[in-house]
């Protein structure tokens, strides 16, 4: 396999003469979108956005980070919600693993809870610590109440100092956020306007807080672009993905799609990839609702269930292909646990014949549909191309179910009704 | 609100009287429980088990983790999957909070992946750990192969002191890790034979963690025994919520069960709640799918597809009713984030709006059907309660369904199959 990205349609009972059907269909929509005709279509930047990015502005990026290392911060907490957070969170995730990086890229304005409030406040203590705040309104409640506690904090610890340890990514000209980052003289970089939250992993947004994790954000962008050259065209396999799961869906009757992946890293990786088809299909009674399943610990939770349950949905599942840890088994003296049989043999080998084990047992005893997406490895060349190659499933998706894909009309209610409460 | 637990099922859309209709039912059924002639009923020892537990055994886990904290052992690599991972995973999170514990209890052997190993690994570096290994068998392949490794490593660093600061907690007398721990000498506490393993938290698999991390684990117990009392009769919350859930399936075509939290230390009780239900429910081609969203988080990213996609689902939300925390909003002298009218509330009191809104837009205008559980506090005693609700209330579950609620053959094939492909 010489790509990055290999789609394995196999095990997904949906032949390629029931995808060749909607060719037509495809096609026309495939012009909907370079032609930038299709619902939403004003939030398609993203389309061009690896090549035709502000390079000046990942540059100002790098030196910002560059500059606040040198400063000896250690840990940058980063404020923002939905894709103001998942992006980058599983970018770090994915690319310099989860555990490396817990105590140094911390993540607030998530939730409100006082809780987790006090456990992160915990973690700063006695360190030096910046912010990087993100929200294009600055209005968005979770994330504002955290800028404002912990801005508190910074400032009480560095006093005037503390506005050059805090970096805010908003809209360029309007918004509560960009007029206290002016008037305080924070550093700001742009959330664009056209690209919407769940696809802003490859603006600033992503970028900054993965460029002070020590990611090399230039290789994301390039691996985008790659993947923006390579699918678009008419027969790619992000179309044959989305067509793959409109029909599981519509003639098949799945309602569910479980994101499925074998490497602890890429558990945050599933929850990017719920909110970009969750928030990106379900509308109108429509979409199929997505879930995760991390292998193999949730064998022995929700495999029971998946194996013999009602089988209501189907499963796609995320490969690494290669591993940079090579840990192999080591041999026993006494093989009290009886596994000397696999001494030698690499972890990652091992963690192939599970995937294995599982897919045999979930498609051909269970009869369930696997779609399998093996990726290359976990680089910032193959994350770029992958989110790319999603990107361009998930419009293609939304448009073959007829809905706009790019906006969120349902996120507003709670929210409205939120506000009514709190001023009452 | 006087209880520990308190049901509402006014958001449910099922009516007394519609749960009324299963009252001969829920009879039979309950003296098929308290005689112990429903199936599985060999598996039903947590029935008693608050009460009857060996308090000696109690005592000695008290014991050996004094010593090892003497010994200065900082951190406990916990080594087990599903049940003997979950509990304990989900209850420290609950009771001390998620960040709070991260570096002091780790949890492997839920995985065959080498980054996840090595990033163990490195928080393990130029630290005083031990081991707590938990498998009833030895053979589930994740933690023996874990095991095996670090087991190794502890090894290196500890000489012939490394014995001691391993205990197996394992099958009274027969399994491979059994046989190793009498023949290496570790101390050991017993995984007993009539309790499985996603019911086993209130047993020495999840107590001993817990214990390690600083929880009053007789406490836990003591708030076990208390639900055993109230819950031990016809008409209790725990057999409305089974009933509840019954009809929201077999009658309202639900097929999946949302679990949402607010409180992100809450994020692996909705992964215990996974496998209690799940496991216990999904066969035969029955049972409800569950899913869980984090709160606020997930408002910005499944929320969409939740309140505007195909309606397939209801939710069930804990609330936690008190937090310790009591973080307020300050005030800002330039209010540039517009929030000075909620400055003096709590985080806790705006959490509660947030919930407040989200009810009324998923229920109220959405048409989904919330239950709603709100527990007093995030206490030892709380949790044990909580627990024991859910065993009642799945074990209530999987009768009416006519299953078997505490097998779970479906997990097997993905494990022969791995041993077939791995021995081939």
């Amino acid at each position: 396999m010489s790509k990055i990205l290999n789609l394995d349609l196999g095990f997904s009972l949906v032949s390629k003469k029931d995808r060749e059907k909607y060719s037509k269909k495809i096609e026309d929509i495939h012009n909907l979108i370079y032609e930038k005709k299709g619902k939403g279509n004003e939030f398609t930047d993203w389309l061009s956005w690896p090549s035709d990015y502000d390079k000046k502005e990942v540059k100002k990026i790098e030196n910002k980070v560059k500059w606040m290392k040198n400063e000896g911060i250690e840990i940058l907490l980063v404020i923002g919600i939905g894709g103001s957070y998942l992006g980058s969170q599983s970018a770090i995730d994915f690319i310099k693993g989860k555990m490396n990086m817990q105590d140094k890229i911390i993540f607030a304005g998530i939730n409100v809870s006082s809780s987790h409030i006090k456990q992160i406040e915990k973690k700063l203590e006695n360190k030096k610590w910046g912010i990087c705040v993100i929200s294009k309104s600055g209005t968005t409640l979770e994330p504002a109440l955290s800028f404002r506690h912990f801005k508190k904090i910074l400032e009480k610890e560095n006093g005037s100092l503390a506005k050059d340890y805090i970096v805010a990514i908003t809209d360029e000209k309007n918004g509560s956020l960009k007029a206290a980052a002016t008037k305080n003289n924070y550093d700001t970089f742009v959330v664009p306007n056209g690209i919407g939250g769940r696809f802003s992993g490859i603006t600033p947004v992503g970028l900054f807080p993965m460029a002070f994790a020590g990611v090399d954000i230039k290789k994301v962008l390039a691996g985008a672009n790659k993947a923006s050259k390579e699918l678009n065209n008419l027969n790619n396999d992000a179309y044959e993905y989305a067509i793959t799961r409109f029909i599981l869906n519509s003639k098949m009757n799945k309602n569910s799609e479980i994101f499925t992946t074998y490497d602890f890293d890429l558990d945050m990786t599933s929850e990017w990839l719920k909110q970009l088809f969750g928030e990106s299909e379900g509308k109108d009674g429509k979409g199929i609702m997505p879930l995760s399943v991390s292998y193999s610990r949730d064998l022995h939770s929700l495999g029971q269930i998946i194996q013999e349950g009602k089988k209501t949905f189907f499963e796609t599942t995320i490969w690494i292909n290669n591993n940079k840890e090579k840990i192999k088994v080591e041999k026993d003296k006494l093989n009290l646990d009886g596994l000397n049989y696999l001494s030698g043999k690499t972890f990652h080998d091992i963690n192939k014949k599970v995937f294995d084990g599982v897919l045999s047992a979930h498609h051909k005893e269970g009869g369930i549909p696997n779609i399998v997406i093996t990726i290359n490895d976990n680089s910032e060349e193959t994350l770029g191309y992958m989110w790319y190659f999603f990107f361009i499933s998930v419009t293609m998706s939304g448009y073959l179910l007829e809905i706009n894909p790019f906006n969120q009309p349902g996120v507003e209610l709670y929210k409205k009704n939120m506000f009514d409460n709190l001023k009452k």
